[in-house]
């Protein structure tokens, strides 16, 4: 591979650098613990307490609760197990649910850790920047960190638009970007429309599809077929990429509850995603078999499409919208899911140029917007009196009096709009920076291919007489 | 693949859309949030106790805590973490065990995705409707969702004994009448007789177990030998199903604990279940390599005997069984196990005509049945001083004086009657169902191979002539 | 395999059962519950708790049981997540790493987990008589099984380092004497020094690289290129590994945080080690395509270097190090790894005949030490203001008076001295004693392959014609 476009010897470690030493700097000069990691913060009114403590009812399951700082109050015990499962989700669901290609493994894993681990960093600053600067320093936590995982989560849904087709460099320049405009449109939706969106269906999986799919429309390649036959899979790979997908399954309810207010919220969140999930995976298993002529599974579909429920979920969950109504999302989100895969997927590559090797717009876009929809119409509908003294921690302007439930809803509609606008319009600037040759896109006959970026190892021994096929491929891809 | 009988396109989507759909609306009808995940009712209190509110450090996120319903009451504080691994024992556990078979790995992970996605709701339901109707309502929370996926965990055990025999639809029909029926023996053991079993040595593992053998015998195919050379490992799918084995493992204690009450029963049973399978493994590794003539270890024994350990402190784990008990108990289930995947599952096979797959009489009958009798016995020989106050969080009826250890020992013991009673019945009725012919069995020379039912992609094309075989095979297969 | 030495039928089972009854009779003696875990202690002021209430909290590593005993007060919600964190990096993490090699899985897996199973219950034995022997017994909960878990990583880093090379008895040998010095070198570090090391920079990565480097120094094979070409990974086992790294990067937060105190030192060493973790990916990243000659990625380092960061913010992590301070560390810990994988490994087997299969040196050895001295160093120069009341969670000694922070920070050097120290003498006289013919260690022309000590199946059907080469190959093994 002699390649010189491609040749990262120089371009990676210069860019890794060079960022990552911008990232030290700038927490060094902006963060600081929040008031939950910080020993003296944390513990500041130890002393000043221990006389007005007082307890609570001491019935069976007696309660006492110490005015200031029991460590039981600390935030980690809510939500670091979210956090871990957020973080599984990222680094294995994301990273093997797109090891399915038979040759591409070590950079859908590889190249999965190295954006999410600089994502991840910069998506603290950035957030950290918009959401709550206070005295001019980013305080951070548990919380921090999921919402970090999340923004990163929108990145690797655009990576598996653009997957197989791009350089680490080429990633690592996507990244820079759409942290930084996922959080302006999270800023956008939260904080100025006071959209709720605990799950993400809108502000990651509305924005990195739509995002991602600009991005790889942009990029678009007439002549991708010379790379035909290793855009698929092969048993084992499919096997892998199921680790990714049970894993995202599974704890989808842990990312969907992940930062909403404790108590019932968490709770209520998590149940409402566990059963729209169930329920999506019978309508995918369903229509995979009812859409194959010989009613034989695809594998492709029991991968994506058995998730989307978890997206649809991603807004509405934290409502009062019931294990009944979150089974219905589920149900109708796997329907949508493989519908397009089956039908829409090869009408946007055919007719809109559009080049979406993980089928995001299938997982991440319409699920997405299906689940903006119905946390719009949860909003408006369910009156306020369900939600009772709970109305506070789900929907504060509503309970402050500041808006109405229909009024909230229609923000929530509107967020749609927003979402979308800013992933297409940033899809649009960030591909055709991508097209820049010397980030070192691979030629059209080495996509979905390992060895172009990546030391691979030859087959076992005993098949030795087949990997001289191998080399000689090689060959021709360096020629 | 052109048999019309194991053609799913039109079958398994009908059963899919017809029980969800009246799943759904059973859920519509009868489900409730709990007072824990409905907003309403979990901060019912608040306005009462504005007075004596408090506030905790007042952070970014403040938490406001009610002197009702502090968030950290919330019982998802308690059991979600343990749900979570549950969750992950069910999907990818028992999916990633099955997995070892060479050419089924598809099927193995696929079908217990789908009939796991299915119990769950199925049971939310059946459990909710046995255990405890309120106003006609089922309300659920975490609580119930562990129980769901408890029971779930049975059906797959009984998946294990037919693997690789049946086709999905035969998986779903199995599985409607499974789940009602261990939710029966459910309720009589633990609501009629006062029976403990949080880890379900009984209502889970010899549920399951017995239930799925009655079924695979009757379901007894005297030419299955035509498929033998399919039912086997191969290097690769030996290491898949290594990953289900070591999270079965690991989890095992969150899995005995996820029920108990709170506090010293949750954590004491953790513990006691993690030594269990600590002794278990060594004696699995010592009995593997006894039983080899060349002392060479199995597979097949480490995947399945060392997590018999887990499987027996499913009943006593709770109790004051002590380390040292469990380390006795799982000693010897690890021995027990080995033995009956080496000399008894040859001799059920040859002689009762019983064809269990993954040997789940080894790891989930036997030690299930040792669970219970290990409980049954601690129950009775256990003084209740050694409890001290704890009692009524282990032995309710014994702390109110409705009944002392012994007869709580009896009741334990009765419980393994009634529970393969139970079972065996079951299965036989179910076994008897299933050989409908529409239901689409696989022929038996098509057995434990996943091209009956799903698209399996080709090889890597480097393997091309390789690939020729198995098209012809499979063109053998159809014809 | 007919090699009388390495057969193991008699052997592991005889080493097996006896180390297990041992186990077994010496728990029976010497272990019983804590307060946390026992039915008695916990609930014991039950009744008369309403006078005497007060708060537990505040206290160091003993639990003070507040009267009342609050459920949430169990040590158990506190520590149960991190710890299911710990067993899984120590099960799948470790276990998976290792599978790298192409016909080592079946080992890599199973040693991994036949070791980790007994020296965690040798573990608990030895930390509970050097710890804390309460009227000659040994109390035991989740804090004890973190602790019991965290040898075992230690012996798990040693196995890494002679994989491959060893049979299973050798390793259960060397794991009876490496456990007893571990937790010797930790009483002197924690209890006689003071010395602080949540994440066991000092304790788990330098004494247990140390130790592997000199048992396969002693274990030297001048002949090893016998086996040179199973001694490497293929496509598929590569796969697998990286399941191992994942893990073992995703869960470090939780392994470095799993003992500190609660509440915010949790939290802090947490986040710390998270932000360590991601700047040492990019780092990782950098060097690997850096020190390649043609730019491409190494797998070697992506496995093992990106992981550095963990353990050199070990020790330090639970101080105000800061997220910049992390992120300097984990940056450094990268590099120095991978350095260590391209040019200082060479070095070590060629000069000092050091055969070190998995590069520990390069993960536990130097970036251990590297987090030894960032400890030392943050806690001499952090002034204890920083830390409030903050202090006494964190240096108890400091806080008390009976130390100043430079003192503290000398001991904490001093402390990597005695791990050296100890490491390199206990791994000198291991080395010697694995030497022993009858422990059955593959012969040089065996080593890196699972059929010396497995059961492995054949490869699927239709590579019959490949399988020819493999068995007259083992034949040849054989004579």
């Amino acid at each position: 591979m002699t390649d010189s476009s491609t040749n990262m010897r120089l371009k990676l470690p210069a860019a890794c650098f060079i960022l990552e030493i911008i990232l030290i700097i700038l927490f060094g000069v902006l963060v600081e613990y929040d008031h939950d990691t910080d020993a003296k913060l944390f513990n500041k009114d130890m002393t000043d307490s221990k006389a007005n403590e007082h307890h609570g009812h001491a019935a069976g399951t007696s309660h006492n609760i110490s005015s200031h700082n029991a460590e039981y109050e600390n935030d980690f015990y809510y939500r670091y197990p979210s956090f871990q499962d957020v973080h599984v989700m990222i680094f294995i669901g994301f990273g093997f649910l797109m090891t399915f290609l038979q040759r591409y493994g070590f950079s859908s894993v590889g190249f999965n850790f190295l954006i999410a681990a600089f994502s991840l960093q910069w998506a603290t600053l950035m957030q950290g920047f918009l959401h709550g600067l206070h005295d001019g320093k980013i305080a951070i936590g548990v919380e921090s960190m999921i919402n970090a995982d999340f923004c990163t989560g929108s990145v690797l849904i655009s990576f598996g638009a653009v997957l197989g087709k791009t350089s680490p460099l080429q990633l690592l320049i996507m990244a820079i970007f759409e942290v930084t405009l996922f959080s302006v449109n999270e800023f956008i939706l939260l904080s100025l429309l006071g959209t709720r969106d605990a799950g993400g269906s809108m502000t990651i999986h509305t924005f990195g599809a739509y995002f991602g799919l600009m991005v790889t429309r942009i990029l678009y390649r007439p002549n991708l077929d010379k790379s035909k036959h290793k855009n698929s899979s092969v048993y084992h790979s499919d096997m892998f990429a199921m680790i990714g997908t049970i894993y995202l399954w599974m704890f989808w309810p842990s990312f969907n509850s992940a930062i909403t207010e404790h108590g019932d919220p968490q709770h209520r969140t998590a149940m409402n995603t566990y059963y729209s999930l169930a329920a999506c995976t019978l309508s995918t298993y369903a229509m995979s078999a009812l859409t194959a002529h010989d009613g034989k599974l695809d594998m492709v579909h029991i991968q994506n499409a058995a998730l989307a429920g978890g997206v649809a979920a991603g807004t509405a969950g934290e409502m009062m919208l019931t294990p009944f109504g979150s089974m219905i999302v589920g149900f109708l989100a796997g329907i949508i899911s493989v519908l397009g895969f089956k039908y829409l997927s090869p009408i946007l590559e055919a007719k809109l140029k559009i080049q979406d090797t993980c089928g995001v717009h299938n997982l991440h876009g319409m699920p997405g917007i299906l689940g903006a929809i119905v946390g719009a119409i949860t909003a408006s509908v369910v009156p306020k009196e369900v939600y009772g003294n709970g109305l506070k921690k789900v929907f504060p302007d509503v309970a402050d009096g500041v808006r109405d439930t229909s009024y909230q809803g229609a923000m929530q509609a509107a967020s749609i709009a927003v979402t979308l606008g800013i992933a297409l319009f940033g899809g649009l600037l960030v591909g055709f920076i991508l097209k820049l040759p010397m980030l070192g896109a691979p030629r059209d006959n080495a996509c979905f291919e390992d060895n172009i970026y990546w030391e691979v190892p030859g087959e076992e021994h005993h098949m030795e007489e087949l990997t001289v096929v191998r080399t000689e491929e090689d060959e021709t891809l360096n020629s």
